[in-house]
């Protein structure tokens, strides 16, 4: 787990406010939820290795007191419930769904939330994985209305063209097209399978994609119907659209999906976004169980960063606490991943600098004094200042202000002191300058 | 534990926000800390009590795989390091000085930081007490200069101004007034005992402050010379300075103390900040063991909620991680406390409502499409909006931007679609005008 220090928390603040911004624009409210959630409610959700990676809170108090001597020779299993009742959240969607069916009437559906907390899994630490990191999630439930996945595309494209991201594309697929192809193929609810195989083409090459699909049971026959979708990595979306038309045609539920594609494509033609940055992925699954209707992924090119941004449409999650039949849809920002991004491509704003922008320093107390004064009269003009609080060397005052970044210093000496001025330094250029006050709040401010 | 829905997060947001630009303003730095420490970090600083009061995180993987029978024969103290190796942060001051410790070598003294973080106890939950809840701490390490005590000062007035709060006080006092008296009184050392004592004295009277002075251990003749002490409730600042100039003249810790406190004062002063707000208060003692130096604590009169901020100087934070004789002041605000004190008093600003300004509604899917053109129009010109996304009743979609809180409702029926207008509902005053893009986008941001 990490500290984040001044310099990465403005970096992080600059894609928090970023990302908020955007979700507000588009009317999505904030929501935060407890750190620990009952481990009832965690578990059964990420599947067994999920189960593995949540980290349990140990019960207050006696916390031995359960654990009799039966429970302690049976093992671990039988211990837990008895030490632990609570675990950390270990992502925001299932605490999310807990909340919608926990304040369902009070609620105003379609419910537009979005959720900026950390997560925390007992993933072994490696290169760009942590223990604690944060999501920033936007959920949509309550309608399945196509305009909600129209809106999630342009709020990516908003939140790059804020951060000065070009090179990017958003992949979009649709959970029944995958079916209508495995359908096709005549392996029906073979998708999982399929994408698992298809996934790895960049990878593998086809040769071994197919040697893949048929150890996964699926026969000569439909491989050979699959060999179309196979071969076709570089079609563009319009060749996307024609071929699927074709090649879903005795599909119900592939052409479907197909509809639900061109709907999404007509929404953001609707809003004026361009769909440049759009490309239709058929092959592209995600956590494929989970997922109804549209999928995205965002991936950025030449950073070697994998995907920074994805979600979907659910039909049912909100089912397993009790409330069956909403549907809805969402996506992630990945905020670690992000940061890699903009630092490899130096995108971060000089600007983001959230410190401060002139430091007082002074030749003696009475010098001090008077910068005091000064100090007050920034601040007032709203200019983040501080003092140099001890009496010192001016050059270590000097180097704690470069150490610091901060972009002016206010010198006050005998002279300045006598005129009723100071020296105002840009510790960028070097350049000083004999001000008045007032003359240096308007350059500060400027 | 508590879930945060759009209304209490936009005034929490508020507060937040508040405090953060305060901060800023005075130069310091944002930090943040993970929510786990080592247990090792963590234990030992917060007395039995707080040991008790940690919340320890299972290890991941085979928990039990350190426990043997010995062990779990012996009991809890000695399963627990088996157990657990790490636990949630039970305050942001410890972190911090396990920050300043461990990154000593890049931090350039002294060391201004905020950190604005959940907090986490497994306290029995009570009102207005909460097992996580959020501190705002900032603190200035490695400098005596009592400037910062005077800059504390000014932070907090700044804060209370600019929440609308006028009817509140800083008390102010200084540990080595407080040894001063108690060594006056011929009991040095026994300050932490007469300030509990004191402290009572609005609740139980003098005469049982005097009885629990004696049984104590203070003599008749302590609690004689104490005596002008403890009926001097009623003292202005000015008063209680002449007295304790004479009170304190053979002590010279307690004198240092009150030099310290004038010293503050001039300070004050020199920033422009009167000292209306601020209430010296000689038996103020809060966590006497830690604090070496000033002591701070504001009250808000007539909401009967306690301190809603306090903080004050210590000498030794960082020597028990190893790094000895750093001084440092510090102070922080309690938000859910704060949270209570605006909403008793009223003071949430109307407009920190951070939702929708205006939701498109629509009478059919012709009129839809025009609402979505409008739609991204509004979000170009920074007007946070959104459209109801399916075909419904229009009741039914008023009733959702009623229950939303939307300020306004831009109305898109055939009429409108035909002469390229829209109808802009007042939610509030109920007004409706019929409007162009351009005049409606005007009437949004204004």
């Amino acid at each position: 787990m990490r500290d984040f220090g001044p310099v990465e928390m403005a970096r992080r603040n600059y894609i928090f406010t970023t990302i908020r911004d955007t979700f507000r624009l588009f009317g999505y409210e904030q929501l935060e939820t407890p750190a620990m959630e009952n481990l009832s409610t965690l578990t059964g959700k990420y599947g067994e290795e999920g189960d593995q990676l949540l980290f349990k809170v140990l019960n207050s108090g006696e916390f031995l007191k359960k654990v009799n001597d039966t429970a302690f020779k049976s093992g671990e299993t039988a211990v837990l419930p008895l030490l632990s009742e609570k675990g950390l959240r270990y992502d925001l969607t299932v605490p999310f769904a807990r909340y919608v069916v926990m304040h369902q009437n009070e609620i105003s559906f379609p419910f537009k939330r979005f959720q900026m907390q950390p997560v925390w899994r007992a993933d072994r630490p490696q290169k760009g994985r942590y223990r604690e990191f944060y999501q920033c999630d936007a959920d949509v439930v309550g309608t399945d209305s196509l305009i909600c996945e129209a809106e999630i595309i342009a709020m990516i494209k908003r939140v790059f063209a804020a951060f000065g991201l070009a090179d990017y594309s958003i992949h979009l697929n649709n959970r029944k097209i995958l079916s209508g192809i495995a359908e096709v193929a005549g392996a029906a609810g073979m998708e999982a399978e399929l994408c698992v195989a298809i996934d790895k083409l960049d990878k593998i090459g086809r040769e071994r994609v197919e040697e893949e699909l048929y150890q996964k049971g699926f026969s000569q026959e439909a491989v050979a119907v699959l060999a179309p979708v196979l071969e076709a990595s570089e079609r563009s979306n319009g060749e996307w659209l024609d071929f699927l038309k074709a090649f879903l045609a005795n599909s119900v539920v592939g052409s479907t999906g197909l509809k639900e594609v061109e709907e999404v494509l007509s929404f953001l033609t609707l809003l004026g976004e361009d769909t440049r940055f759009l490309t239709l992925d058929p092959v592209l699954a995600r956590g494929l169980s989970y997922y109804t209707g549209a999928i995205f992924e965002v991936k950025v090119s030449g950073v070697g960063v994998g995907s920074v941004s994805g979600g979907g449409r659910y039909d049912n999650l909100t089912g397993v606490f009790g409330l069956p039949d909403i549907s809805g849809v969402g996506f992630s920002f990945g905020v670690d991943r992000l940061y890699d991004v903009l630092d490899a491509l130096n995108l971060f704003p000089e600007a983001q600098n959230e410190g401060t922008r002139v430091m007082l320093a002074h030749f003696g107390a009475e010098e001090r004094k008077q910068a005091m004064a000064y100090l007050a009269a920034f601040r007032r003009a709203g200019i983040a200042a501080e003092i140099y609080p001890d009496l010192a060397k001016i050059k270590k005052q000097f180097n704690y202000a470069d150490k610091k970044n901060i972009a002016f210093v206010a010198i006050l000496g005998a002279e300045e002191l006598a005129n009723g001025t100071l020296g105002l330094k840009n510790m960028v250029s070097g350049e000083q300058e004999t001000l008045s006050l007032e003359e240096a709040i308007s350059r500060l401010q400027g």
